[in-house]
């Protein structure tokens, strides 16, 4: 792999003013893409600093996960010596991201006079300018509402914040986008990225909110299963679950096999009078199918069952903690993880970026001790 | 908006082998983006053009939804007439992004003969070539162990699929920056993108394998409350449910006052001992929280509750249904959604990418008819 690889973005400085997890991702990225991201958080840090889980020492691992690879400097931004010195940074660097908005001093308005191709990205809460964090546009967006066991009453949350990573997905993909646009053409970009508007465009693309609006309908609670798809989970009879999906006819036709149902399968269908080749058809009727299937689960251990569905086409997967995957050859085997020795933290696992360019990846770099550049980035940016 | 903005990718062209959902979204996230995006289906199309939610005629809303402003060619990929053909066009474009792996025609190995500069992106299951989908994937990520009822047993799947659409951002990102390395060196790129490791780095970067990894624990299944913060849904008199979220001292400080429980939560502070300015002091004593804040919610119809929640600073949010999402002010009176007129679909609200440029967005275009540029685009890119 060329450094060129490995650095496509090399070069390009990037101002960070953030906290949690979207624009902290979105810097993250940029840097792990080659630039320099500077993270400028207020004195004591910012209100993620100290966000949970948290090491036996009280460090934050969660602020260690999200800021690897970054610069970091600590400003007083109340005084309007520390807003100017900002201010000055992110004229130098030509690229400010922020989700901190409703700040006079640190709007496009007032930075383009001082960088005119400047690229201002704002992460907000919703379109219309009210707050808003990943949790509570997750109640807003229909998903708690047909999460969860079948027969459960009221909403089920989501435990990873879907909405908080593409948001910093989205907005790492608008910075490439506009430093394209103002390579191209010099010219800027005011970039403003609403959370919601990621959640309501996502629910949109994917067709939940799509068949309400053209069919006056939409999908009840399904437990496990998937919609219009043949899949769910299974316990086997030591207590373990897989999740089991059968995409295409082949994949059906082999977990009947697998099974020992083939000919039930048949029978059935030929009670039913319907062609389980059809993927609507084994949604519709998943709950016979379910009764089919369950029972040779019920009786066979987890291993047994990993052994059939490795030897046939089934797209499956074991449930599994977090703790188990952790130690498990997925991670600790993965050329994705690399040792880290992490101030504060320790020496883990941690992840680059899930690709591979040219047969390697990318490693992560630790990230920095809170106010660490504060003399370091002024002298080479600002040559002061 | 200047052109530039609008189309930073203009005079990209880029062939999808594709189907379901990470490289169909980052295809249609290329095209938005102004790239020329030409997907490529077997004849009848691929695996995913029947998948529900389908209109009344049967036509796959799933599937226009995420193939926006695409080009379509429908080609017999068996054939070596077919492969010769759609080899000569990834040749032309210069990239490929593909989910369908192992194809030795499509390989990387095959067509840098014909392209050295190539970008070549493949998207696969696991890093160890065997396969997944999101549903699989995220069984074995270790969430749905700790998502949905704190007195469930067995596992609990998202709805949403966050690994497909994390992993077809994270796609764009990578074509993004091979673009840019390709401008600036000359060099194409190889790029693997396993779904898995974009969950398991998800999964790493939020700290829940980091907290396995270093403490040697991993936090317990929660119910709607968040971990390390005070959050969780409370249900009103009327029967709706609201997700409300404290995520600094002030946030909780505005709670209390809304909820009349100023002096009880003092109280409570002085017989705990605890500072509940501290966040972790939130997290670990919110069940007796809960019981005081439940009273008042349980006590006021959504209308009130909305009301107090909006005069305070609180995070919050109800929980909706798709159905009333999609037609509530949120979806019809914002920006980001315009009516698309789509061939067999009907006219409906559908989203751009979820970021305003210069104050505009960039409304959808409809997705192609299967097949549609059969004629046209070989004409224009091999001027036959």
């Amino acid at each position: 792999m060329s450094s060129a690889a490995a650095q496509p973005l090399s070069g390009v400085r990037i101002v960070e003013i953030s906290s949690f997890v979207a624009v902290p991702l979105a810097g993250m990225t940029l840097a792990q893409l080659g630039a320099e991201v500077v993270r400028v958080d207020p004195i004591g840090g910012a209100a993620d600093y100290h966000r949970w889980p948290l090491t036996a020492g009280g460090d934050s691992i969660y602020w260690a996960g999200l800021n690897k690879g970054k610069r970091s400097m600590e400003v007083d931004m109340r005084s309007p010596d520390g807003q100017h010195l900002v201010q000055r940074l992110i004229a130098a660097a030509g690229v400010l991201i922020t989700n901190v908005a409703g700040r006079q001093w640190h709007s496009h308005e007032a930075l383009r006079t001082l960088r005119p191709d400047l690229i201002h990205l704002e992460v907000v809460g919703r379109a219309d300018g009210t707050t808003g964090v990943d949790y509570t546009v997750n109640a807003a967006t229909g998903f708690p509402l047909v999460t969860g066991p079948v027969d459960h009453v009221g909403p089920v949350n989501h435990v990873m914040p879907s909405w908080d990573v593409s948001c910093g997905l989205y907005a790492a993909l608008a910075i490439l986008a506009a430093l394209r646009r103002r390579d191209a053409t010099g010219e800027g970009s005011r970039i403003r990225l609403p959370l919601d508007d990621v959640a309501l465009a996502t629910a949109a693309n994917l067709g939940f909110l799509t068949e309400a609006m053209v069919n006056g309908d939409q999908r009840p609670r399904l437990g496990n299963a998937i919609y219009g798809q043949y899949g769910r989970d299974f316990a086997t009879s030591d207590g373990e679950s897989f999740m089991v999906v059968a995409l295409t006819a082949r994949h059906f036709r082999d977990l009947a096999e697998l099974t020992g149902t083939t000919e039930a399968v048949a029978a059935l269908a030929d009670a039913l009078g319907v062609d389980f080749t059809d993927e609507g058809r084994r949604y519709e009727h998943r709950e016979v199918l379910d009764e089919l299937f369950a029972g040779w689960f019920g009786s066979h251990t987890a291993a047994e069952a990993g052994a059939a569905l490795s030897a046939s086409s089934v797209l499956w997967d074991r449930y599994q903690s977090f703790a188990e995957v952790a130690t498990s050859p997925r991670v600790t085997a993965n050329p994705l993880f690399a040792p880290l020795q992490q101030d504060r933290i320790g020496t883990y696992l941690a992840p680059g970026l899930p690709m591979s360019i040219d047969g390697a990846h990318i490693p992560a770099a630790p990230a920095p001790l809170l106010g660490e550049d504060n003399s370091a980035v002024p002298a080479e940016w600002l040559g002061r």
